[in-house]
């Protein structure tokens, strides 16, 4: 049996994919129990000078033609158009679909879904979050007998390796930012890493596969780490802390009771001991909470072309087997619908850093804006001297979990007392 | 649709599976597309007293007759036979097995795989490894098209416990396999922990998934953790490193130059800095190293009725979605023959420990004997004074990588010379 596979795009990772399908094609032929032939790769310029020396007459510029005579349709050109409609086009007409496609994933998963549906095919994107490390398939199936109850993830490596570069030499985020984009670690515009846009994609990606349904990236609540200052940082490390930039993707209830699913990217403070605490450097990692598994975390690269050749070339095998048997068709139930809960509804604990006039009654004046919005104080450390300005004292305040409006509401009260020079930050915090 | 389940034996895990097979049917209904209908519970007697509180005509001696009207068949009675047998009739006669027997699977993953192949049925065994963690169906599926190089794995709870408390407390191996016990880690004969046969059992396993061949127990070297004293762990503790049981599956070759699969059980020094030295207490956690995917490390609870009740119903949420889209035939080609390499052609780095008399000449002697076996010193350090013997002197030495034969050649040696007094302990060394 032999199965057609056709390539779109042939960037870094297309090459590298296109590569083994060469290569290894008798390797891969008896782990499947059937051959795949790569029968060609759409580009949009058959002569554009290209990595690994592949065969010329493989290269077309007509995707449709090359999709409408495949078994198995790898997309890797990236972008929302034209990739989204041959990606639809293929599943409507029974090809299974590989792609690592994030941002179009993030936009159009039930129109997708809906059309691997339709057509009876499946549709895998592994390389889509955290790169090589197989952490959807795990979540769509080795936990689909559990409940998983929420996801904490560090899904972006730009961010990691800059916090943790902060968190390891004491340096401000505008140096570690120019050093990794001199590294090649973040791209000349790192909007879409430090604003948290590319983990927030992931996150509803996460979200939706955790939860069984479709989750919308509008509904995703973003926050960057432009704001993270080195301050922050060393205030966390003498805090026995670490701040981490999380997707973070959670069934909860909100204040009347009734059940959503809370997705959230922001600036995070974690326990060291967390074993999110110990990921370092551009690496990626994802921590499961389910009923009757327990915690769990997956951890490995994020990026980089062979890392995610890695995660494409297992979603193909998974398809190929699955047709080489006889199956082929879409594996899962339809998503079910289900409720966002906004920001505000969510549970969480904030770390506040705040200049205060160094006089008797500050710290109770403090203290009984918290009680009234029924928001409970875990530490409250003062310092006074070298480190704080002239006539103040520095407070750090960490609370216990609260409704994330009624810790705004708090924070807002605080900033308008006389007594308040400042709130120098406000950082959420995971764990326990 | 509606698919007849067989659970064969009731303890600890079997009556959660049963539980969540009976309270959540409509919420698997919903992930899988068919439902599951728990036909029966097979047992050796009908009143015995149990948990869970199971409906009573759901029990039957009839193990047989269950799995013969059968389409999915979860065997936890545990033990070799009748649970041998049982598994090969429902293969043979084409109903999928999930089951969580590594002591089964070990001793006779070939004829296993043999009954799935000839009855066109899935064998799955996610539970009998490292519990909760999904690790068997990402290195079977996701890391399907990339080339697993090498495994490292604490895949014993109870072992893991025993070294990361006299790493923590610094107390004695004997301390705290009371303590273990009293505390339901360990058992009251705890030899299968602590002499590595459990995870021997478990490195068969994951060597046969990773290298797509089935490798015999017999092969798997086996080391327990019994000579560990709490000085080997204090001096781990100097070097910033710590002592784990780990399971290793390598692809290698021999010293002809051939290739081949060497596994191992051994206690083992690693670096404070590896992701695998942060996994405390009863967890299991197993690393991966593959070509194109890089390190990937997975997390989580390595026992318990939930988390391996939990691996469980994934495996059997699985099977009832090919078995519901049509497919449900065996997944993966044939195992491949493959060359079981002897522990004395593995290539690893030594820590040894000894003590010498304290005069000149001596380093000199030792470093020779290191250099005539062509092996490599890292690191030599020489501590005199209270901590050694009167008169003596005690040296550490590190090695770089070498064969274990010219290794253990050179320790025997040592040994000889009448300036060594003793060699306290010799511990292998991974990671970098």
């Amino acid at each position: 049996m032999t199965l057609k596979v056709a390539l779109l795009g042939c960037g870094n990772v297309g090459s590298q994919v296109a590569r083994i399908l060469l290569d290894e094609q008798a390797e891969l032929a008896a782990r499947i129990g059937a051959t795949l032939e790569l029968t060609g790769i759409a580009v949009r310029n058959v002569d554009a000078p290209r990595e690994g020396d592949l065969p010329r007459e493989l290269f077309t510029t007509d995707a449709e033609g090359l999709i409408d005579g495949a078994d198995v349709v790898i997309e890797l050109m990236g972008g929302l158009e034209p990739a989204g409609t041959l990606i639809k086009r293929s599943l409507n007409r029974g090809a299974s679909v590989v792609t690592g496609n994030k941002a179009l994933l993030a936009a159009q998963l039930p129109d997708l879904t809906a059309a691997a549906h339709t057509g009876g095919a499946q549709l895998l994107y592994e390389a889509a979050v955290a790169g090589a490390i197989p952490i959807l398939r795990p979540i769509r199936e080795s936990l689909a007998g559990d409940h998983i109850t929420k996801v904490l993830g560090i899904v972006n490596g730009t961010t990691n390796f800059i916090l943790d570069a902060m968190d390891t030499h004491g340096s401000q985020f505008e140096d570690v930012l120019a050093e990794a984009q001199r590294l090649g670690y973040a791209e000349a515009d790192p909007t879409a890493d430090v604003a948290g846009h590319d983990a927030a994609a992931k996150a509803a990606l996460l979200a939706s596969l955790a939860f069984h349904t479709t989750f919308d990236l509008e509904n995703v609540y973003c926050e960057g780490i432009t704001e993270i200052s080195a301050d922050d940082v060393a205030a966390a490390a003498d805090a026995g802390m670490v701040v981490k930039l999380l997707a973070i993707a959670e069934k909860t209830t909100d204040s009347s009771g009734a059940e959503g699913i809370n997705v959230r990217v922001h600036p995070t403070l974690l326990s060291r001991q967390h074993p999110l605490a110990a990921v370092r450097g551009a690496f990626n990692a994802v921590f499961v909470e389910a009923e009757n598994a327990g915690e769990l975390m997956f951890y490995g690269q994020g990026a980089g072309g062979a890392p995610t050749a890695s995660a494409v070339m297992g979603d193909v095998v998974s398809i190929a087997r699955d047709v080489a048997a006889g199956g082929g068709a879409a594996k899962e139930a339809q998503p079910r619908p289900t409720r966002a809960l906004d920001i505000a509804e969510s549970t969480t604990r904030y770390s506040i850093s705040l200049e205060v006039a160094d006089q008797t009654g500050v710290l109770a004046e403090i203290a009984g804006i918290f009680s009234r919005h029924g928001v409970s104080i875990e530490t409250m450390r003062q310092t006074v001297g070298s480190e704080a300005h002239d006539g103040a004292a520095r407070l750090r305040i960490i609370t216990h979990a609260g409704r994330e409006s009624a810790l705004t509401a708090t924070v807002t009260e605080i900033e308008q007392l006389p007594v308040v020079k400042t709130v120098s930050s406000v950082v959420r915090v995971e764990g326990k």
